[in-house]
């Protein structure tokens, strides 16, 4: 929620340059885009999100996505692809296709690309844990596709400080993953990949209930100790730094959240540059927004197709590079192929009806939209000194500071619905007597015997003592020092199972315990 | 659509001054609102227009309304009702109760607003050529159920200009319904009633296809001439001024439309104070807004949900007062109950949700909505000037001025879509192979039946010779040039029709004839 100032805002409110605190779009600090042209010469990237079921299914889904006009993929992937366990392990069990596509091994992400080459589209992954493992698979499905690492465009998510904070999906304990990341970014470096690897994120903390400019704060903490550790293990920032890309929510409050995107790009400029002295290029904070989840109400369920078009508006007024746009039925169950083409239509009719192509960064100059823009910087400036008198983030999520500052603000916001302060339509005002529709769990267990009938498949094909000295390859390099991804890449290359895979990183590393 | 210089609008952009270009909300040239408090202090007023059938089923379409959180009352006439038509005239034929509520006599209106108390609502009534006998009932139905004049609050559209221009439901010549219009100026003032006497309408020429500037422009220039009318009359612009309101669309250009909304503002204060002198008071341009009914498309029919959210968020960015939101469905037949409510929710979730309330007039100071503002005042101005020189609005109208500019405009935006410059989602792009819904007309013919035997059942028990010697009276009025509203009133009181009051009138006057 904005403040509670409740005013005309008029120029006495706003005390910036507009040379040093907004700069051009494309300039330092980036305040008004990270392009010079922004929508005006291109729109963003219309990514939605989609996985379901086995790889075939999703394939389905993407190429329905594609007909009807999106710009590129996202995948979503089931839980035990997120937690390194394959289809057939006990802890799949009633999991597998569920929350996304499942994959075991590079054989079925070519059947997740079956008939979409690899060089023509842009494809984000959700994925953290297990990141090195499908960014390996992804290189080798274009290299037996035909398609070099320079021509394959995408991102993984692979930010695990907000998996212990507030996602879940972490496997490794910190100081290993924390090195794991640190090997995807050189990695992607080292082979000139037009990647991103990393999606540093805000989403999930904003989804727990954490409020924008903690989402802002919080995102950049954990940014900073990324760069951090990168600098450390000896990459340049400037090498590196250029592909970091960023990951936030859309929430309600229109003005705030543009507000809030605009505070983000200023700051991670600055701090980028106060902190590692980093080029233009790396003070760049381009990022994916995807709307809020947890604003859908199960209630009035169209209700949400309104919702969703207010949180996509601020997200491209503020400047997102790719958005994903929520399907109105995802309170209810995994969108549908209708559900999910209206919300596509949602990005279309905001980028080609609604004269957005027409200036960039349009609200800048309101003085209302500046001073919150200003504030929110602060406020999340704070938030990261706070993080630094702490040693960093990785040692603040060990101290839990995150996690509790986290459960504060849902907290309040919870007290805020509950007492009808904050009004949400449908649920504690404007009601009726309309049963809420109720939850669909589709049952996949036909779907999950038969991707174990096809892992099984796999492992019967494949070369077992090749799959052994290159898994055995894999631990080695845990245990020591060296750059994993070479390994990991060569292991997926002969068919070694993405369990396998975590199976061998495990046994080096041990699992991350909550205190 | 808004200029095609896209690109960043910055501090050069903008040459005006904050204190005499924007002022504060409340206070002369009223660019940044008409009210000091604005949305902080009370939403918009949600005023869905409905109205189909006989006054019982629109009376039912009301209650569901106000039960689900509607603010105002808003009232869609059959045409017959509209040219001054019983419900059994042989015109009347297949139109009755069609495209809004039929009414006869004021035994109708009683059973519009059955149990809805006339003090306690305010009410919009879409009614031109035969406004008066429609205000007369009004006046009528709340004495009846015990509400003084002073009580009674509302609007009556009463803009016959625009009705040669764009919309065709007129009935006298210009002379004579001019007169009619400043009779309810006096009326209305006389009686001290918090009513507005008209609604100076750009919505049905932007609907025909005028650009923005020309909606802003022909409405200035016909409210320039009602005003003029009425101070040669012999009124005081100060007394009538308060209560003239406006009426607008809202197109799918976010920010020129919230631009469009400022700039009416400030150039009606600027008009209205240099050619009238008028004081503060009646230099605030008071405005309702409806959603573009020619925006919405059949194809994909909810893809209109979202297009309607971004043009009612320019309205409310915009600072209007009252908003009717358009049915998803409206392309295709009469909203339904369900489309009708989402559309309201649609309001809800923008005043509720959306952060409208923390501060007003929040584009206040973007450089890019400041210049859209200040080229739409002047090019609005300019077409001022250009119906000057015809010699007022009265005189343009004979010319055909706006319908020819109309036309042009229309021809150009038409041109626009069929080459595919200007992309309309789901039409000339992202289309998709599903036929779109069929247009249903329900039929109303039972209903019709019913109205036409309540009328003569009315007829019946009137007293004939109080109806004979009221109708005289009106017919006298016209002849002469005594005011018409006392007259009219006590025919409607007598249960004389308003075929019959129209049909007095038209004898008198006889009836427009386009050249």
């Amino acid at each position: 929620m904005a403040d509670d100032s409740k005013r005309a805002f008029g120029p006495d409110d706003w005390h910036g340059t507009p040379a040093t605190d907004l700069g051009r779009p494309g300039e330092f600090p980036f305040t008004r885009g990270v392009y010079p042209k922004m929508y005006t010469e291109r729109l963003w990237t219309m990514r939605q999100y989609a996985g379901f079921g086995t790889a075939e299914e999703t394939n389905g889904r993407f190429r329905t996505l594609l007909a009807a006009g999106q710009t590129g993929l996202s995948t979503a992937f089931d839980l035990p692809t997120q937690m390194g366990f394959d289809s057939d392990h006990p802890m799949a069990e009633g999991e597998v296709g569920r929350v996304g596509v499942a994959i075991d091994t590079v054989e079925d992400l070519h059947a997740l690309f079956r008939e979409i080459p690899l060089g023509q589209v842009s494809t984000s992954m959700t994925i953290n844990a297990t990141a090195p493992i499908l960014l390996a698979m992804y290189v080798v499905v274009g290299e037996e596709q035909g398609v070099a690492r320079k021509q394959l465009q995408g991102t993984v998510q692979n930010d695990v400080l907000k998996e212990y904070i507030a996602r879940g999906t972490y496997i490794y304990p910190a100081e290993p993953s924390l090195r794991l990341v640190v090997d995807l970014f050189r990695f992607v470096a080292d082979e000139g990949m037009n990647f991103n690897p990393i999606s540093i994120s805000g989403y999930h903390m904003r989804e727990a209930g954490a409020t924008a400019a903690q989402e802002v704060g919080f995102t950049l903490a954990n940014a900073c100790e990324y760069v951090r550790r990168a600098v450390d293990a000896g990459l340049d920032v400037n090498r590196f730094g250029p592909r970091l890309s960023f990951f936030f929510a859309a929430h309600n409050d229109l003005f705030e959240e543009v507000a809030k995107f605009r505070a983000a790009r200023r700051l991670w400029a600055r701090l980028a540059r106060e902190r590692f002295g980093a080029d233009d290029q790396t003070c760049r904070l381009r990022f994916h927004t995807q709307t809020g989840g947890v604003t859908l109400q199960a209630q009035q369920p169209l209700n949400n197709v309104v919702r969703v078009t207010v949180q996509a508006l601020a997200a491209t007024l503020g400047g997102t590079q790719s958005l994903h746009t929520n399907g109105y039925d995802e309170a209810l169950a995994l969108p549908t192929a209708e559900s999910a083409t209206l919300a596509l239509r949602t990005q279309q009719i905001l980028g080609y009806e609604s004269g957005l192509q027409q200036a960039i960064d349009p609200l800048a100059g309101s003085w209302y939209v500046e001073a919150l823009t200003d504030r929110i910087e602060a406020e999340a400036r704070a938030i990261i000194a706070e993080v630094d008198a702490l040693g960093g983030a990785a040692a603040a999520v060990t101290r839990g500071f995150f996690q509790e500052a986290i459960a504060e603000s849902a907290w309040r916001l919870q007290q805020a619905q509950e007492s009808g302060a904050q009004v949400v339509v449908g649920v504690n005002r404007f009601t009726d007597d309309a049963p809420p529709p109720a939850l669909t769990r589709p049952d996949y267990s036909a779907l999950a015997q038969r991707q174990v009938a096809r892992l099984r498949e796999v492992k019967a094909r494949r070369d077992a003592a090749t799959v052994a000295r290159t898994l055995a390859e894999v631990g080695t390099a845990a245990g020591g020092s060296v750059p994993l991804m070479g390994p990991i890449v060569a292991a997926v290359r002969a068919r070694a199972t993405l369990g396998e895979i975590s199976d061998t990183l495990r046994a080096v590393w041990g699992e991350y315990r909550t205190a």
